[in-house]
């Protein structure tokens, strides 16, 4: 039988700002990352992200990202490996605070934008993360993108690692995902979103960007709830999917 | 038997800005409240706050401030309940993380500068304080001033509350402490703040700005940290609370 | 001849997060007042906004407000009037910085949100704006609420100010703005809007929320770029005004 | 005869944080560099500093640094040209502010920290930084360390230069300063200082960390404000260079 979680990243605005559509997203995922108020996200909103969570029933994570809510966490900062260990325990915390307040759990960490990338990369990086989770709560279960040092890094500290792959972004042959500075490397047409999620789940390959397939073991795929056609692509692929044979469900159900 | 806890706020710089002299006055208090990264701290300065007073085997607690770094969280801010309900629970959970990490406890939480000013008069902003407490951990002690809504609060929610008295503060004769603004707010001299702080423990009076005695009934006195004589004042306070018979403890060692 | 100016608060995004409808909007005002990065607004979007300010041949002020990004500069700082005055200067001359480099001129300064409000009544704020302004550049023109502490502090520096009026804003009896917080303090039906601008202008009086007519006398009539039916009521008031007979223009236009 | 131009970084402070001696350091120096609030600095200290300034009849730049108060402007964030350019005329606007209020002149800009370090290398970057100034004042001077691509992207957009060297750091043999993360970095002995700062102005050379004398052309040397030994340092450096027969002048004295 095959299985995939769904996650996406919600909560990411900010003060007056919104951004994307959480409650919408919501209804095509089994796993949210929510953003700890480092790259985007607040205490109010953190609050009401959880309860929405919570209240349909979404495995939850921590979104912490790099300080630096002007480039939404999407520049890379050279933090030292101390530094990203202390920004990771801060923002877990953070956002384990409203989820003990409205007796939640907390499912998983997923780093966000730059720090994702760089942790992708970065071996150091990766392990400050790493040791971060296992320090707050070594049940916790690290996203990291497929093949990256993060998830390198989660197995080295006995943390569970969720691997991750994206159904709307295209990929290099050395697996890292195409930047998104450069044209054609986001699928925007959602039957080649489903097609390419569905490949994931059932081959495990992806073709790259070079017109190679490569090998991708993903236990998760990243929906995304902004953009035009986020809501019809997130739609068309849970329903591929599910009409493909594929059992969406998250980890905490998993442990059932 | 007599017995007063002294606390002492620190944690309190900022990145490259260092602010009081936090290992030192820890040889003098019995508690300590570490500032959250609101009004001063930040991740790195917490986690070494935190191993510093559990090394030190002294009682944590967190010191969460209003948004506002450049004010030192010392002007106040109209927030609503809700507002205050949300920065509280970050700012615990933020702390929180570190202190999991390091494996040690959380003993109480105690508000900060104008919040803790602004709780002390409005009962909706003190219930949203102690609501937030409530939810994240009932067994977590609320400090605040002796007298003050913040206190009856505390206790209209089952928590557990200390109340605050200032060896080196001085009172108006509603029970309120003079506002850093007006001269003579601030005790300089060594032996009268050691002797206001042994009438605070024995007596349970203060002498007044208005030169009338009011009844203080306090659980904690606070010291500080930064300031030209402030670890000779706070070395004053504690022998000579000892000397005259006084057991200086916090409330973990009370609960032993 | 009956003259107006229209104004509106532009470039009120902040890097990731965008706000209202700024290009549609200038088709309908004369003045535009530019955040300046302290409660909305960033270096990219001041320099987008002053271009398009500029080739669109609108009168561009700054915006400046007080440093709270997370509340948009809403909820009220108890700042003293020097730090009233810093901010300021501060703010208008990182705008500066941008129209100097497009070869643009600065028209005017309006303070946003609760800076505006507590200027209303503050007089020593109110003149602490006035003399920042004042010592910057003293051809630039103060906006300020009509009768407000702000005009009277503008005219007792020499500074030559706009009285401004709310189209659709209710007002209290005493000629302060019903606050944003009760039912009713907004006109959301554009005939009502564009039937207030008008009288504004050809009687200078105004309904209050209590029913009794007030004065108002007004240079300038704030209108707004985002709200759901903003640029529709914009549209109506510019063409009503217009059909009534009045002149819409800013004061550059005046001058010449 | 023979002259040069002694700066400091000044104004780093922050709200609540004192940081160096800028008053006594000003005795030594004849240009400085005014932080502008966003490595540090803030308003308040932004209008002290420049106060200060002008009464010791320093002249005066602006100190714009990367958007990261907890970092000290010392990480680099991998910032794109246009953002570079964004954030230094906001910076060069705002410090331009409280100088014009006060009846002062702006003689120069100098990039700090990380800033100053990417653009020194990075050709883009620099180019932007450059054109940033031009536009918005093309009389000052920009400062950037000698033989740097800032210092080439200054004299292409036909602006005023000034190579500066550094009598307390030791450079690489290809003419960059050894990292701040090195051991032997800085020179804390201040007559080694002192020698360095002589010959730089008298030979034109300087002695690399790896033994090899280079060229190195300097029109100002920096000295720094904080640190234990820095009035030391800098007392001494200045008085050798008179002693050697040097004028100390900044480029507003050359031009009279």
């Amino acid at each position: 039988m095959y299985t995939i979680d769904l996650n996406c990243d919600i909560g990411e605005g900010y003060g007056h700002y919104k951004l994307g559509n959480d409650a919408e997203i919501m209804n095509y995922v089994t796993s949210v990352n929510i953003a700890c108020g480092f790259h985007g996200g607040d205490p109010r909103i953190m609050r009401e992200t959880v309860l929405l969570a919570i209240n349909k029933n979404i495995a939850i994570g921590a979104h912490p990202g790099l300080p630096d809510l002007n480039g939404f966490g999407r520049r890379e900062i050279n933090i030292n490996p101390e530094e990203a260990y202390d920004l990771v325990i801060y923002q877990i915390g953070a956002l384990q605070g409203f989820i003990t307040a409205e007796g939640g759990v907390m499912q998983h960490v997923k780093p966000h934008g730059a720090l994702y990338n760089m942790a992708a990369k970065n071996k150091q990086l990766a392990e400050a993360i790493a040791k971060a989770i296992y320090k707050v709560n070594n049940e916790l279960i690290l996203f990291g993108l497929a093949g990256s040092a993060l998830i390198e890094a989660g197995k080295k500290f006995g943390l569970q690692t969720a691997a991750e792959a994206f159904s709307d972004r295209t990929y290099m042959c050395d697996g890292s995902l195409a930047s998104r500075y450069e044209v054609n490397s986001v699928l925007s047409d959602k039957k080649a979103a489903a097609k390419q999620a569905i490949r994931i789940v059932k081959e495990g390959k992806i073709k790259s960007n070079e017109g190679l397939d490569i090998d991708i073991k993903a236990d998760t795929i990243c929906l995304h709830g902004d953009g035009e056609n986020a809501l019809a692509i997130a739609r068309e692929i849970s329903v591929s999917l599910v009409e493909n044979g594929i059992t969406i469900r998250n980890f905490l159900q998993n442990r059932k």
